[in-house]
């Protein structure tokens, strides 16, 4: 068999159908979009089509969406933008300085959060429930009058939890807050409710198209932080990356069209792989049993090492990923996971597989074949078992008091955030 | 005969093994660089030999080259990265507020300036000569004891003009100042001398690689303008765009490698063109004659219209640009070409033919041929004639008080940066 691809929450393959949309911009239709002779013009267009493709995607106007280099620069875009604009001689007259987002954001949120923090704003990260879903009523309680703006990520990258952002936008709305949502991992795969979303940010690569390009879509103005020849409508400067626009636009028309019927197909698979996965003694599912993105599956094996299951599983020709990881220097787990709760001992066990396009059920019966014995074989050769009590854990294994935890952070019992 | 692209400098056709050295990684070794399976350490590895490639020809450690979304975000980066550090919560402890840059420096350089003034900092614009030259004893009076950086670019995108950074970079050594030089346009063009140098930046699509890609170069640390994952040392967070990091290496090798036999053969073509041109009458050369980019010609003809010639070469199957815009709303006359001294009869009328490695002699000889009578064709239609005093021109037609100076430029008499 194939090698067994299941990290499609980390990238995905550039679709046949995207390579050759692509394809002419590169080396026959170069034109700089800003040029004004032809060539120029002709990529102009190609870049306007891909932005009407993206607007009809969200039902919103072609004007608000801005392409960015992807989800991390749209990200940081937004929050810096409007965080920015707050300050003097930004956009905005009022000054305010207090943003709610959450606990279990990306890193790129959380760690633009703790740079916002060393320019004078504050942030409160509101905590999740144990399936890692953020309560209307603690994201209420956590605005203030200084808010200025919320981000909270449509659906989780490592547990697939997707956030109520119809209740927790029309709150915001209601305070008079702008409300952001990271989509990265949610755009294209559930359908999205966006009526009180004023910003969302989207990445290419994890919609089978090309890497290093997304969008940002905001009905908001924001200091931007691409200065230069003033493309996009000034919001962000830099020669536009035609083929990867257009293919972005390929990518997208193509998505939503198989959207509903591919949900539907990796949710039977989803679930035969959580049910199978939990058969495996000492094992949990991270995340929400339902609310959860059709494609991704996490599950925590008590007192086995994430890392060493990755690896076993690449030898035999799987390839997954982990929600925590321990490296050589320092030992840090998930701070996603923390945040549900979980203790070291189970946050550190962790194995995501997302599954994709070319996902098959030839593949979930390898995989619960493959799994169970490396479970077995890894708790063979561990110092710690299952039954041994946390402290016991932490101290053998998983110190990992030298991990950076954002200030803030400590008291929701979160580790500092890593990629992915 | 077919379209003949004089527009370089805007962008270039990405070549064959270019597309050829990127194309695995679109959609086979699609991996995510930061993944621990084999997809991802194969994506890595790829990675990190465009880094070794890139080190190599600056002659600098691969640790020190940051991969950007391309010249804009490493312009921005730097700067913003460097002044940010000087402030609270930074990365240095002193705090000095002052940045040297140039009169004539990209937009994405002299607009980032301006926004780092609305947050405290102060800049100072040094004139060019004549020529389009920094002079090295304008600059060193130009430092300051609270100046922490200079950025001056290696040559300039409009008129080719080649700045001395030698001996700039070692005035800003001496008085213990970080130099950054923008090489976008000159980075594989020219031979760069960096001894002194502390940052550089360099976009791919201009070295007839892909859009969407370049980068930094940096030997000291700086405050991220993308925070998130802790990609890039921490320096630079986003998932890498594999392919086009790949296919910048590419690009990168094959262009150092012809580097002087190209500039040796386009040297001849700019100059047949400069001198054909200027037969032209009431028509001058801008920025030097020597001390010019191998591919650069900017040439004003005086009392006519920039943007309608390229439209009239444009319909003769010429790609070509003009230094200076006037748009139907507002009009602008080239920050750089009235930094030379250029009254407005003649920054309006300049035409940028900027060479590639396609160019060939027959291009230049029906650029020859076609461009006098169209110069001829629109002195007629204009209501401007080259006799024209300086005022009457300004009442005429291009009155552009309403273009937005960058304060601290009046006195230089420059007007509002703008694209490419």
């Amino acid at each position: 068999m194939d090698r067994i691809y299941l990290d499609h929450a980390a990238t995905t393959p550039m679709r046949k159908e995207v390579f050759e949309a692509s394809k002419p911009y590169f080396s026959d239709k170069y034109g700089n979009a800003s040029s004004l002779h032809t060539m120029g013009q002709e990529a102009r267009e190609a870049v306007e089509e891909s932005r009407a493709i993206i607007a009809k995607s969200l039902n919103v106007s072609p004007k608000h969406i801005y392409f960015t280099s992807g989800g991390t620069e749209a990200n940081n875009t937004i929050l810096k933008g409007i965080a920015l604009s707050q300050k003097k001689g930004g956009l905005f007259s009022k000054k305010r300085g207090h943003i709610v987002t959450s606990a279990i954001e990306h890193p790129c949120i959380m760690n633009t959060c703790e740079w916002l923090k060393t320019q004078g704003f504050e942030i409160t990260y509101v905590p999740v429930d144990a399936d890692g879903i953020v309560q209307p009523d603690v994201f209420e309680k956590a605005i203030r009058k200084d808010t200025f703006l919320a981000s909270i990520m449509y659906a989780n990258n490592e547990i697939g939890s997707i956030q109520p952002i119809k209740e927790l936008s029309k709150i915001a709305k209601d305070n008079g807050i702008i409300f952001h949502t990271d989509a990265v991992q949610a755009y294209g795969k559930i359908p999205l409710e966006l009526e009180n979303v004023d910003a969302v940010s989207v990445s290419a690569h994890k919609l089978y198209g090309p890497k290093g390009v997304g969008f940002l879509y905001s009905r908001v103005l924001f200091t931007p932080i691409m200065h230069g020849g003033g493309h996009e409508n000034g919001q962000r400067s830099g020669t536009e990356n035609v083929p990867g626009i257009v293919g972005m636009g390929k990518a997208i028309e193509l998505t939503f069209k198989e959207m509903d019927a591919e949900a539907k197909r990796q949710i039977v698979l989803r679930d035969k792989l959580i049910t199978g996965l939990l058969e495996i003694p000492d094992s949990r599912l991270n995340g929400a049993r339902t609310e959860r993105l059709p494609n991704n599956v996490n599950v925590s094996f008590i007192a086995i090492e994430g890392e060493s299951l990755i690896l076993m599983l690449d030898a035999e020709g799987i390839e997954a990923s982990t929600g925590s990881a321990c490296s050589a220097k320092s030992l840090k787990a998930s701070h996603v996971l923390m945040s549900l709760g979980l203790k070291h001992v189970e946050a550190h066990g962790s194995l995501r597989l997302t599954l994709g396009k070319q996902t098959t059920d030839e593949h979930i019966d390898y995989v619960l074949e493959k799994v169970p014995p490396i479970v077995a074989k890894l708790r063979e050769m561990s110092p710690i078992k299952p039954s041994d009590k946390e402290e016991k854990y932490e101290d053998k294994c998983f110190k990992d008091s030298d991990a950076t935890v954002p200030r803030g952070m400590a008291d929701l019992g979160a580790k500092a955030p890593r990629g992915r």
